[in-house]
């Protein structure tokens, strides 16, 4: 899923993201609950109306951007209070008011208000953020409106004994997908990849297993390999804007002197129909001048690149195995 | 033609600017030779292969840009010597190497270095530039590369014996094309539409006659039935991302209140492919939230005001009369 915070993907219209083979996005119900407001949303049709965007939408429960973003917070096990960070305006938010928001909004797939620890914390801290996410659990579904999907979130940090207890209080209530929560909020990979190896297995095969704000190209196919179908992260899109491309050598920065008379592409096995007419010679002079364009197809580059990777692996699994593919992706 | 300063129209992609169905651009010769250089632009094949632009590029001469922009200017019969507003670094531009610029960066036309007064300045002022443009006229066309294509500029203030002596000083040289020049730098419409209808006349016929700087709609509107073939003016794209929108009812400010709930188009009479897919609520609110996609929804809909505008005018002339055209633009 590319990331389209207030309902756009950074410099992209609903036709690029159709044309580059998209699906599905996410977006997140924090900023748009204060700009525009879902009742505006609902008002003019939902979000997928409001955006014209005829593909599926996501949306987070806002509860991710209350803790990193809004201030004076407050965690009681009724909800969270905070004073919105761009007025002040002091909300009061709770799993039922999550689920009714994300109602409003009309999304495919509504998250569950959890509570998602800072990294690093104690395993008390973890298990006390895993206690809550349980107890709104049941308040989440109890929300629901009618035909309205929502999909719990796996808390527990990085113990394995608390993932299975989450993994196994969550699984117990019927909910429509379950997301691993509470990874890539910091941590290092050799302590995120034990997590969704041993957690992914505990999540139901038959419903949709979602790893939450991962990751890289690697990281991508290391999750797939544990049994994880979703994603989203704003990697290939805030990489873009600071002029980072994503190719099979590594991510390149187009801004840099080197590409200055090269009118060829930055890696010929990284071209694609959106940008190939352009070179990294013009790519580099956009950025250097500050250019609205330059953000817009390095946001087009890297989206092609994430969309060929997902594309390459349901190939290989449709294939029924991937040999060298953790190999070709291993330096992207 | 839409202002592509440093070789890309604001926020647009040429593949934008194709399906808008323009098919000449103009770039500013001062911009591209500080950044990336016409040097760099050459060896690349060109400004349309650096820009991947299929369509035709007129360049101006770079004179008018020195004069609002750089610092330190002092102009002399020789030609002009100024510090760049970037750098500082000292440039010395004549009229030779202005074409010389231009031929570098490969244009369909290049515009002599002419010298254009300030508005208001006294009729010797206007006349001094004018006498200054004459002295340079050979200068520039004996700089010609091998079929490259230089357009005169005539001078003279509002003033029309000045605006006949440089109309028959320049025409008697073979230049490819005549602009019409000192225009649209602050003077009032009053003033403006005077000049235009007793200048364009004393241009040939059979040339493109070219009007810089122009303009509003009903400008456009005016200055085709004084007989001007070609346009140039940054306020569509520039407008759009002020959130000025050009409609059939006049300009509307797209970002204001009255649109938040606006599930329809701004006017109705004014939707067009690129955009007809967004409501005004959706502008205003991507507008609201200093969305990248704000500018660019904006900047489509302006050019493709505009490109309606001359296909519509095209139209008339080929029908022989624009009964009504003037009118159904008045307000725009």
């Amino acid at each position: 899923m590319p990331v389209g915070t207030y309902g756009t993907v950074k410099t992209l219209g609903s036709e690029d993201l159709e044309a580059l083979g998209y699906e599905l996005v996410l977006s997140n119900t924090y900023h748009l609950s204060q700009r525009p407001g879902s009742g505006l949303i609902e008002r003019l049709g939902g979000l997928h109306n409001f955006m014209s965007w005829n593909g599926a939408v996501l949306t987070d429960s806002g509860g991710f951007q209350v803790m990193s973003l809004a201030k004076n917070r407050k965690v009681t096990d009724e909800g969270v209070t905070f004073r919105s960070h761009l007025d002040g305006t002091e909300t009061f938010l709770t799993p039922e008011k999550s689920i009714e928001i994300q109602a409003q909004l009309g999304v495919d797939v509504s998250m569950a208000l959890d509570e998602c620890p800072q990294f690093p914390c104690t395993k008390d801290e973890a298990a006390a953020a895993m206690a809550r996410t349980h107890l709104w659990a049941p308040r989440n579904l109890s929300a629901r409106r009618e035909g309205q999907s929502v999909f719990g979130i796996v808390q527990g940090g990085v113990h394995e004994d608390l993932r299975r207890e989450s993994a196994d209080a969550l699984t117990a209530l019927p909910f429509d997908g379950y997301a691993i929560g509470g990874v890539s909020v910091g941590e290092p990979t050799d302590l995120q990849y034990p997590v969704v190896a041993f957690t992914a297995p505990l999540l139901p095969q038959d419903k949709p297993r979602y790893l939450m704000g991962v990751g890289h190209p690697a990281d991508v196919l290391h999750a797939v390999s544990c049994g994880i179908d979703m994603f989203d992260c704003v990697l290939p899109t805030r990489m873009a804007r600071h002029h980072s491309l994503y190719t099979m050598q590594g991510r390149v920065n187009c801004a840099a002197a080197e590409w200055a008379e090269h009118g060829g592409p930055h890696d010929p096995a990284s071209v694609f129909p959106a940008t190939e007419r352009y070179s990294a010679a013009y790519m580099r002079h956009l950025f250097k001048t500050d250019e609205p364009l330059a953000a817009r197809l390095a946001t087009l580059h890297n989206l092609a690149f994430y969309a060929r990777l997902m594309t390459e692996i349901r190939e290989a699994i449709g294939a029924g195995s991937w040999p060298g593919l953790a190999e070709r992706y291993s330096r992207a």
